[in-house]
C-alpha cells in the first residue's frame, strides 16, 4: 500500500472513529446511534407482534429494514422520498440489503411469529452509510431481542452471530479501508462487505466505478475489509456488554 | 386554574425545559436541534439559489417547509411515507403551517431570487413537535441568512422579526401551556397559537377535540400562549447571541 | 369599523345572501345545495352500514367528510385532482376541517356502527368554499339522521347541537363577515370560524397572511363571527323545520 | 317493437324530457347544465391560450376533455377518484371517447394555437351519462368559440358541424332509444353512437352484455339512435340560437 | 373497391399471413404467439383457484385480461408503462375491451369459482394488436380450459362459442380489412369487430379518425370484418385440432 | 466437487445450452433473444438523439436499462408492474445492475451526446434472467454501435471490450455455474458475476441465502464464473461475427 492521504492521517487500513451510542432514543426496543466519523445512523429496532403475509401461520418470524435519509442529511438537499411520492431505486437496492443482512443471523424459527422491524434513518452522511447501518442495526436487533428474553417472551436468543459490514474501494491505485465520502467519489472500485463474527460472508457487493478490477485488488480488498469487520464486532460486543 | 399533576411537578403555565442545539449537523446552512422535553425535532435550513416556478423573474424569493417523523420515533412505529408512497394529510397540514409561520417574518423581496428550505424531522415525539418545529426552523433560518450577509449575498436580513409557536390546551378543565403527550391525548381542547416577537398573531389554530370550548376558556388559553412564546423567543435570541 | 366598499353595498358586517336547497339531488340519504351568494357547494350524506377499521367492533360510529372542486369552479380552470393522481395539501386540510367539525357535534355511540360520509363538492367558487361546505353538510347530515330515525334504525339522535361556519377577516384595515373572493385575495389576516348553536368554538383557524395581527383585532373577527354563525345556525333551522 | 313498459310511458323510441341550461356557472366560457331524464351533467368549456406539448408551434390548437362523477351521484356512493389517486378505466374511456367527438367537429387548424378544455361532471347519474355529456359539451364549446369570435381572437369558426350522441340499446329482446339506469343494467347489447348533425357517424361503440347480437339487431339501433340524435340536434340548434 | 396498393400486393378483403403457435411458453395453462404479418402477440391464460372479490361466494368464475406492450415493440421506442407508475388509457380501455371479449363467450357459472387470467403482450407492433390479442387469447382460454377439463376439474366447457376480432377501416376512400400500421396511421375510419363463431356481434367499435363515416361506408366495413373473422375462426379451429 | 444431478446430467462447472438470436424483432437498432436453457430474454437496444439532464451539454453519452418480467413468464403468474402501479425493489436493483454492467464498457465520451436504452424482457424464466440479460444487451448494444458506425454517425466504436455475466451457487454443499430456477430456491449462496472480457470485474454480487459462506468456498464460485463468462464471451464474438 502507497501514499494516498486521508483525513486526520489516518492508515489506508485504519477505521474512521467509531461511536455506538445504545438507547438514542426513548420508544423503540432497540435504538442506536452509530457514528463512523462524520457519517451518523441512528437505527431503531422495533417489536411487532404480528408477520407479514408471506409468514402468517408459519410458525416464522420476521426480520426487515428501511433506509432513509433525511433531505439535508447530504452537502446538497436531497429531495424528499415523502415527498416525491416514491422510494429511489438506490434506497430500494439499501434496505433490502439491510433486511437480507440481518435475516442471516436470525433464527426465524426461534424468533416466533413476531417481526423485528429496523429502520436506519441516515442523520449526516459522509460516506459509508449502508455499513454503518448494518453495524447499528445489529445492536439494536440485539438490545431488541434482549428485551424479549427479559420479558420471558423468547426463552433462547434466535440470534446465531453477530454481523457487521464495511465498505472497501481502490482510490488512485490504493486500497483503502472504510471510504469517506470524498474518497467515495473519487474511487475506481467500491466494494461493500457483511460478515458474521466468525468471519464467514454474508454479503459481497464490489463494483468497478471507473476501470475493471483484478482478482489480485479483490483479494486486496477482501482482507481489508475482513480486518475491519473484526475490529468492528469487536466494538459491538463491547457495547453490548456495557 | 386547579390541580392538575403534570410531569416533574410542572406548573399549568411552565414550559417543559426547552433546549436549541445549533450546528447538529454539519452540511446544512442553518442546523438546529430543539428539545421540549422528551420532543426533539432536528431543524435544517438550506439555501437554494434558485425559486419555485410561481416565482421565477418576480424577484422574490421564497420560504417553504417540509415535515417529517421518523418511524419509530413515536410510542409503536408509524408507517413510513416514503415507502407508503405519500405523506399523510397530517404531515401536509403542518408542513404548510410551518412555511406560513416563516413566510409571515420574511420580506421576500429582501431575500432576493432564493429559495430557503426548512426540514423539520422529528427525531423523536412527546407532543408538540409541529411548534417546536416552528420554534426550531426560526433559528436556523437565522443562521442561513447570517450566513448569507457574512458572505456579501444580502445586505441587509430580510427578517422582519422573530417567530415562535407553542400549544396550549384544556385537560380536565385545566388550561395547560406546553402540552407533552400524555396530555394532547387526554385533552378537550387544543391549540396552537404562532407569535411574532412583538407579541402579534401569525397563526392560531383552534380545535375542540371534546365538547366545544367558550370565549373565556379561549382567552385563558391565549394567555397562557402569550406567556409561553415571549419566553422562546427569549430563548432564541440567547442562543442565537452566542 | 370604516368605510371599505363591498358588491351591493353589504355592510362589513352582513353575511352574503344565503340560500340552502334540500333534496338537490335523488340518491343521497341528505343532499343540500348551499349558496352564499356566488359560492355554490354541494353537501351529501351517504350512510353506509360498516366504519372504517379503527371503530371496527367499537361500538361506534364515524363521521367523515371529503371535499372537492369541479375544476372550473374558480375563475381559472383548476387541475382535476383526479387526473393529478392526488388531492393537494388544501383539499386534504379542509376535508378534515369539515371531518372534525360535523364529528364535534355527533355522538358516536348513539350512532351505532355505521357511517355518515359528507361529500362536498364545489360547484362554483367565491370566496367561503369551506365554511359554507360545513354549514351546508350539517343540513345534509340532519336529513340523513331524520332518515335512520323515521326508518326505525335509530331510536334517538346523535346530533347534539347545530353546528355552522363563517370566514372573517381585515381588508385594508377594515374587518369584514363572510369574505367573498376578491376581498379574500386582499386580505391581511382570514380566519375560519366554526361553533355550534349554543355559540361554542369548535374550530377557529386565523391566520396573518400580510402582517400579524393583534388581539384587539383578533376580538373583533371572533365578534363578527359569532354574529354570522347565529344567523347561519337560525337559516339552517327554518330550513330544516320545512 | 314490443310491449316493454318505460318509466313515465315513454315509447321504445322516444327520448327522456331534455333540457339544455347554458350559462349554468359563471367561470367558464361555456357552461351548460345538460339534463335527460334525471341524468344531470354539467359541461364546461375553458378556453386557454396555449396547447399541450404535441401540439406546440404546430399552428394547431386542440381540443380535450376530462370526466368525473361526484361520489353521490350514484344511487350507492362511488370512491372519489381524487382521493383513491387514480381515475378507472371506465373514466379514461369515456373522457378519451368525449375529447374525440368534439375533435370530429373542429378544424384545429382553424382554432389556432389555443386549447378548448372540456370538463363534463356528472351531478346525478341515471344512465346516458356519457352521451348526455358529448350533446352538452358542444353547446359549451359552441359557447366558447361565440367568445372567441365576439372578442375578435378568430375570424371564422372552427366548428365544421354540430355533434350528439345517444345509447340505445335491446332490453328484454325490445330495442329502445336512451336507456334509463334500470333499462342499462337489464339489457343484452348497449350502443353509444355519436353522430354529426349531416347524419354521419362519429363513433359507434355497441357491446354485447349478455348474448351477441345480430345485424338486425344492429340495424334496428342504429335507425333508433339516427332518430334520437336528430332531435338532439334541433335541440341544440334552438338552444344555442336563444 | 378501388386501386389502393397494399404491402405484397394484398387485396383489399384479404388477410395478412396469419401464424397461431400453441405452447408458445412452457409454464402458462395456455400460451399462444399469434401473428397478423408483423404483428405478434404473446397470450397467455394463467388459471388461479380464486376469484376477484365481486365474485366471491357467487359460485361463479371470473375471466379478465391483461394488455401491454414491450417498449421496443413500436417503430420508436415508447416508455415502459411500469417504470411510469401507470398504464395509459389506450392501454386500459384496450385491456378492457379483450375482457369483455372473452367473457362473452363464457359461461362463467359454468366455469365455477376460479379466475382465468389473460395476459397479451405485444412482442413487435404492426397495426391491429388489440384484435389479434383477441383471437390469439380464444385458443390460449381454449387450451387452459382443454387443461381443466382433462384434469377433471371440469366437467363440461363453460365457452359456449369461438371469438375471434379484425380491424377494418377507410384509407383514402377505400375499405381495407386487416390495417396494418402505415394503413391504420393513415385511415378516416377505423372499426375494430369482434364476433362469435356464429357471426354474431360481440363488439364494434368505430371512430372516425378523419371525416364521419356514412352508413353505406359501416355496411361496407361491416362486410369486410365479417369475411375476415369467418376466416379467423376457422383457423382457430384447425389449430386446436392439432 | 461431488454428486449433485442436474437437469440433463449436466456437469457442476457447465453451462446450460446458450442460444444468442440477433435481428429477433425488426424495430429497434439491436434485437437479440438470448436462451440459457429454458431462461429466455428479449433483449433491444434502442438509439435515442438525446441524454437525461445529468448529461446535457456535457458532450457524453448515456447508456442506461430497464427489465421487466412478463407476468407469466414465471411458474405461477406475478402481477403486473404497470398494473400495479410501481416497480419492484427487485426489479429495480437489476435494472441498475445491468445499467452498470453495460456503462462499464461503454466510453461515454466517445459514444456523444446521445442515449442507448437497453430494454430486458423476461419472455421465460428459469433462474439467470438477471445474467442472461447483461450478456443479450451486450450483444444488442453492439448491434446498435455498428448501427451507428455504418451511418457514419459514429468515427469509431465507444465500446471498449465485451461484458458477460453468470451466475454461480452452491447447492447442497456443491459449487454449480449457472443455476437454473430448482437450484436457485434451493441454494445456500448465491453469486452474480459480471466480467469483461479481459476477465477482469465488473460486478460481484454474492450473498448467503442460508448460511454465510468461506473464503474458500467465495474463491471456487469466482472460478467457475470466470470460466462461464469466458465461454460466454468467446459465444458473443462469434455471434457478432456472423
Amino acid at each position: 500500500m502507497t501514499s494516498f492521504a486521508r483525513t486526520g492521517d489516518r492508515a489506508a487500513n485504519q477505521l474512521r472513529p467509531v461511536r455506538i451510542t445504545r438507547h438514542y432514543t426513548i420508544h423503540a426496543e432497540g435504538s442506536v446511534l452509530i457514528e463512523f466519523g462524520n457519517t451518523k445512523v441512528l437505527c431503531t429496532a422495533s417489536v411487532e407482534e404480528k408477520v407479514p403475509p408471506h409468514k402468517r401461520g408459519s410458525g416464522e418470524g420476521w426480520v426487515t429494514a428501511e433506509y432513509g435519509m433525511l433531505p439535508r442529511s447530504t452537502h446538497t438537499r436531497s429531495d424528499r422520498e415523502a415527498a416525491r411520492g416514491k422510494q429511489s431505486g438506490r434506497t430500494q437496492e439499501i434496505q433490502r440489503l439491510i433486511g437480507r443482512s440481518l435475516r442471516a443471523v436470525f433464527d426465524l424459527k426461534a424468533l416466533g411469529e413476531r417481526t423485528i422491524q429496523l429502520d436506519c434513518d441516515v442523520i449526516q452522511a459522509d460516506g459509508g452509510t449502508r455499513t454503518a447501518a448494518i453495524t447499528g442495526a445489529f445492536v439494536a436487533a440485539q438490545d431488541a431481542v434482549n428485551g424479549l428474553l427479559a420479558a420471558g417472551k423468547l426463552a433462547a436468543s434466535p440470534i446465531t452471530a453477530p454481523v457487521a459490514a464495511i465498505s472497501v474501494g481502490i482510490v488512485q491505485g490504493t486500497p483503502l479501508l472504510d471510504l469517506e465520502y470524498v474518497e467515495d467519489v473519487d474511487c475506481d472500485t467500491d466494494m461493500n462487505v457483511v460478515m458474521t463474527g466468525a468471519g464467514h460472508y454474508v454479503e459481497v457487493q464490489g463494483t468497478a466505478e471507473g476501470v475493471a478490477f483484478t482478482r489480485a485488488e479483490m483479494d486486496q480488498l477482501l482482507a481489508l475489509a475482513e480486518k475491519g469487520i473484526s475490529e468492528l464486532v469487536t466494538l459491538q460486543q463491547q457495547t453490548l456488554s456495557k
